[in-house]
């Protein structure tokens, strides 16, 4: 995407540093913390403009939630997003809202294990990440085993991994790898909305545009965490 | 579809005891006895019009064939084109013929562990399987786990089941059955022929025609022998 408009963008978030963390290795470890309570934390990687986790915020107040990019025009996109969501559901002017269970942070998903200590993390959204068609960019993409491995370090007992894409290929590529990984997945969907708009989740950006062409939203779940398997073992059966 | 012409079709049949076999259950335990040797016996379940496992046995001669239907009318069109088939490779009159590695079986899958004794299969193909696509109808479906509770229980050290189909919801169902059973997956494909037919696997007739309409063919492999499984751990961080 075009990014437009970056004067005074540092400026802008600089100002916002309750909701928005510049160096988000600076808390590694402390993120709690930084949240003031023992909430599990949630994180978007690739937040893009910021609609998905400003969503899933508001309506999950009992979680804490941050999302990561790396461009800074979009965690200001997603701060505006952010407040104007919190101001919605607290019925208060935009000026005087903090959400107070999330943040955004400009980061690098590269250097994610610079940010988070093993076992900080809960959950990991995926959302619409970068396909990288090119066969020789696979490592760059966002389910390649070798970040894979990054979250299972990352996650914690009842750690999963919550993906969704448009990208048939990219899909392909991520059932294969998370089962090369020995990962248990689990409400594998091909079209995630062929019922109707499924209202579970808080869709991204792309998401209602894509759907709203007709085209295939498909979604996973990965099971990491010890918990998190032995809750999976018990109702994997109720599907059937 | 409709099956014309039944009359004499039993008598066709009866005719042709060395490639037919319209009781499969007295083979029990008893199928290489049969085929007069040692070879690994593969499975097709619900062979339809037999394109398939006729194409498969030419190319594979080193493998014993099965194909099995609930329809007499289907198997007497399945040996037509199995001894077309092996005409045209052996270089001889269709009258003459007789495939030596190929068996076609009346009989129902319902009662599958009647034909064959636990480890007496070394793979699976479910082709283009019914996808029942009313829900109450969830069981009758191949990939249902009690049936993958079955094929478990064929399956020798070196098991697999190879799954292909052109129904969305149907390869839905079976991801999600394949991982609910904790069934090691490889190779899945959303889109088989996506760079082009893939002329590793034998089309089926369905396949063909889907394929030629541009839709999506899906595929999966499924690892269930200890054997299987181990060579899967060897090669499967290959494809990244």
């Amino acid at each position: 995407m075009r990014l437009r408009g970056r004067k005074g963008i540092r400026e802008n978030l600089e100002a916002q540093q309750d909701l928005v963390v510049l160096d988000p290795k600076q808390y590694k470890g402390r993120w709690k913390e930084r949240f003031g309570n023992d909430r599990p934390i949630y994180v978007e990687l690739g937040m893009g403009k910021g609609q998905f986790i400003s969503g899933m915020s508001v309506k999950y107040p009992e979680v804490n939630f941050i999302g990561i990019d790396m461009y800074d025009e979009l965690i200001r996109r997603g701060s505006e997003k952010a407040k104007i969501a919190w101001a919605q559901k607290l019925e208060v002017e935009v000026e005087e809202v903090q959400p107070p269970n999330l943040n955004l942070a400009l980061g690098n998903i590269e250097f994610l294990e610079e940010c988070f200590e093993p076992g900080e993390l809960e959950r990991i959204y995926l959302n619409f990440s970068d396909p990288w068609p090119k066969a020789r960019h696979g490592r760059r993409r966002l389910t390649h085993p070798r970040f894979l491995d990054k979250y299972k370090q990352l996650l914690n007992e009842n750690g999963e991994i919550h993906f969704k894409t448009d990208s048939q290929t990219l899909f392909e590529f991520s059932l294969n790898a998370f089962a090369a990984c020995g990962l248990q997945m689990s409400d594998i969907a091909l079209s995630l909305h062929r019922d109707g708009v499924n209202e579970k989740h808080v869709m991204t950006e792309y998401e209602s545009k894509f759907h709203s062409q007709g085209m295939d939203i498909y979604r996973c779940e990965v099971m990491v965490g010890r918990e998190a398997l032995r809750r999976h073992e018990q109702r994997k059966m109720e599907q059937f």
